[in-house]
């Protein structure tokens, strides 16, 4: 709850890091626990996290996704049957050693992801091309013991996903669909958190452990670090051969299948609080928001009565339009600290109604993410607010399209980089792809590393911006979280 | 997939443990792993949950209740802030003890339930009156080490359920959450799930392991073995003294609140495979079943065509119609052997469509709970379809409680309490309910133990059936999962 020290202490341009912290405890977002990097997700979050997962739950059913669940635990054995992906995971993995009171005999890893655990089913169940294609996914929690310092929903080591897993007979559908989920992907975070992302393949030594390759969506956020919002796997045959998961085809002879994996997690809810918020807290998108509309009723003895019962009548026609809406009609706090209260915790429109206000059978509207104020007449509020709701949607999308836009370089040469990447921005730049060149530009510009190879980005010439390697693409580079 | 093997080797009647290992992985329910206890929940099960998910969710929210979600793993100290929490938990705690190749410095449990984690919590957020009611739930995976023989979905070491956590000012008001909890529950099971149950309180020794009191929906199943289908626990306001939570009245006094926990999970599902399903496969109320309808076309060479064709719209008909449809024109597979794959699959009703039904305008629809085949004219199909999976509903309803109602007892005396144990019924007796002959109960019969004092059993009178001290309750005996 907000106490006495109710806004936030810090502005975002000063110290976002602080202001983070600020805002996801002031605006009730995550608390803290006891475990360091595993965090509670308040109902303030866990409302936006619903609505990401009802939209692209929906979106993959109609691909012909099914939901299953798989168990947490996966024994040591079965993941460290695939060489690469065991390498990848095993040092970050939580280890289960003990049932009650007795030791177990084979340790049990608290899954990170699931690709072995369900791949050992799958070579069950897959026999013939007519079990193809096998669409499984599953929206659990993982858990990544990471050493790094935690932040909550960008980097913790417990957090929350959906990990899809696709099993076809043709390599081209499944590489059709790594690139359809990406696109779902990029429509999640556009339409939905409205952050602009940059789709890419990710270079050899960033890709999934196990993977052929890799595509994720990338993004900037104003703390100068990037994220990476979701990515999306072709597993060629490699899981397939370590797991014995193969079909008879339409001509009777044995092939292994193609595989995919993709998944998004709750870290996509940290880069929207660090995108859209403000030195006031934070700010929701309406396709997202837990709560559209606060209706603040202006009191005073003696018009409080009719104010109160309006202010609710109001709330009512709006909800029955279905604009999510809270009447604050407590009378121990005064409309200033409501105001207050309900920006912190990013409630998209604020409401006023006062007795002068009602005299005129108007109200004030007042937009969360550009303070506007408007005068609207009742009769069209209900109307007002939606469109309002729509534009707010369209415009923080179009403002952090800007931000986006401002922040990134093209860099030609070393020089030009490192400028780039010391003033946070997101570089473009012709590379090697080598890890070797990877390695050496992370130690010199302290993390910088290559998010993706944008689809979109043009193609490379000429020399490698670090070695003297030629360039195979052009890369983009930041530091990330 | 079903292969070879398709269909059921033994009776229901005959063996029903082996029955229901069959049926589950015949009908591609659940699958076991490597470890033991923890198994898959299959999309087709899965899908069952989800039906029960939305149902509950969007009850518990009307009563103003919130999802959140609380971290995996608590810390051992947390835990044993509840004395007898912790003595009822500890015994069945998978420990994390290690993270990626470093030891922990304390060792973490995977939640059981998470009263400790979330109570720790709640003496943060809550500090005034104003602060209560709160009620929050999560959607969530716990893990329950125990040593005894595991059973899919009954008892498995890993299962999912919702724990709602709710704090009130008021004992009556926290009270009166419990039953109308309850009573939702109650709703689940019989209107959802088609299962009748038998509302009671827990017997002190049979509570939950920290609580005032507990009530639960209790039923029996064809196995003989009663399940405790869910419960709900009035906590009072121990776990608030252990924990801290506390809140100023509105006098400005310190008050303790007084809480309630509650629960309901995927054992439900394994409840009603045993229920309802018969020799054919597993039999599934309309209301969660994950498919309605099959359409199966029979396909001569000269009129495939034009019959694959009117399945398909018929298909498509009764799916804008909102009941859900597969049309089964797999030309690999006989009708007969399509017949019984569904029937193990548990689709609720078979449209038949061969050329001489479409010459006749007709299709024959069959029942999947009994057998029960009608000749339907095509333009009433829709309507009928929808009529049918209704009456299937209400009666797997009716011939559920009948079996409940033919298998209970009032035993008056030992021996007839003896033989209703033994004949695997429901057993209604006058009870001393003291821990120490519940002891001797359950020894003397291989197992049997209280499940509740049903609200509605008569008030007892005389002796406890056991040992000389007076009645105290009518309790509800039987083995149990």
């Amino acid at each position: 709850m907000v106490k006495e020290e109710q806004g936030l202490t810090v502005k975002k341009s000063q110290d976002i890091s602080e202001w983070y912290t600020q805002v996801i405890q002031k605006a009730e977002l995550a608390e803290y626990t006891g475990v360091s990097g595993c965090m509670i997700f308040r109902p303030r979050v866990f409302a936006i996290w619903e609505k990401l997962t009802a939209f692209f739950d929906a979106e993959i059913k109609k691909l012909g996704v099914k939901n299953a669940y798989f168990p947490l635990f996966i024994p040591e054995a079965l993941l460290k049957k695939e060489s690469e992906h065991v390498e990848g995971f095993a040092p970050e993995v939580a280890w289960v050693t003990q049932g009650g009171h007795t030791p177990l005999s084979e340790r049990l890893a608290v899954r990170p992801t699931s690709e072995t655990i369900m791949y050992d089913a799958f070579a069950k169940w897959i026999q013939s091309y007519r079990d193809l294609p096998l669409k499984i996914n599953q929206w659990v929690n993982v858990v990544r013991w990471e050493f790094k310092h935690p932040v909550p929903f960008l980097r913790s080591r417990e957090f929350l996903w959906q990990e899809g897993h696709t099993v076809f007979a043709k390599k081209a559908d499944a590489e059709t669909e790594v690139l359809n989920i990406l696109e779902l992907y990029k429509r999640v975070f556009e339409e939905m958190l409205a952050l602009p992302v940059i789709k890419g393949r990710k270079s050899e030594n960033e890709k999934f452990a196990g993977a052929d390759y890799s595509t994720s969506v990338e993004t900037l956020t104003p703390s100068g670090k990037a994220v990476q919002a979701a990515t999306s796997h072709h597993l060629g045959q490699r899981f397939a051969k370590s797991f014995g998961i193969s079909f008879l085809d339409e001509k009777g002879d044995k092939s292994l299948p193609f595989q995919n994996s993709w998944g998004f997690s709750t870290r996509s809810i940290g880069a929207m609080i660090l995108y859209h918020g403000d030195d006031k807290g934070v700010v929701i998108p309406p396709r997202v928001a837990p709560l559209h509309v606060v209706v603040v009723p202006i009191m005073f003895d003696d018009t409080k009565e009719k104010v109160v019962k309006k202010a609710h009548e109001l709330g009512s026609k709006l909800e029955k339009a279905g604009v999510s809406v809270f009447v604050d009609d407590r009378d121990h706090y005064t409309p200033g600290w409501k105001f207050n209260e309900w920006e912190l915790k990013g409630v998209c429109l604020r409401v006023e109604l006062g007795p002068r206000d009602l005299d005129k059978k108007q109200a004030v509207v007042v937009r969360r993410d550009t303070g506007k104020k408007d005068f609207v007449q009742l009769d069209e509020l209900v109307k007002f607010v939606q469109d309002q709701l729509e534009l707010m949607q369209k415009d923080m999308f179009k403002r952090a399209q800007q931000f986006l836009a401002e922040n990134n370089v093209h860099a030609k040469s070393w020089k030009e980089f490192e400028k780039g990447i010391k003033d946070k921005k997101l570089v473009y730049t012709p590379w090697c792809c080598t890890a070797d060149c990877a390695e050496h530009i992370k130690t010199q510009t302290e993390g910088a590393k290559c998010l993706n190879l944008p689809f979109d980005a043009p193609k490379a010439e000429g020399k490698c911006v670090k070695c003297d390697k030629p360039a195979v693409a052009t890369a983009l580079f930041a530091k990330s979280y």
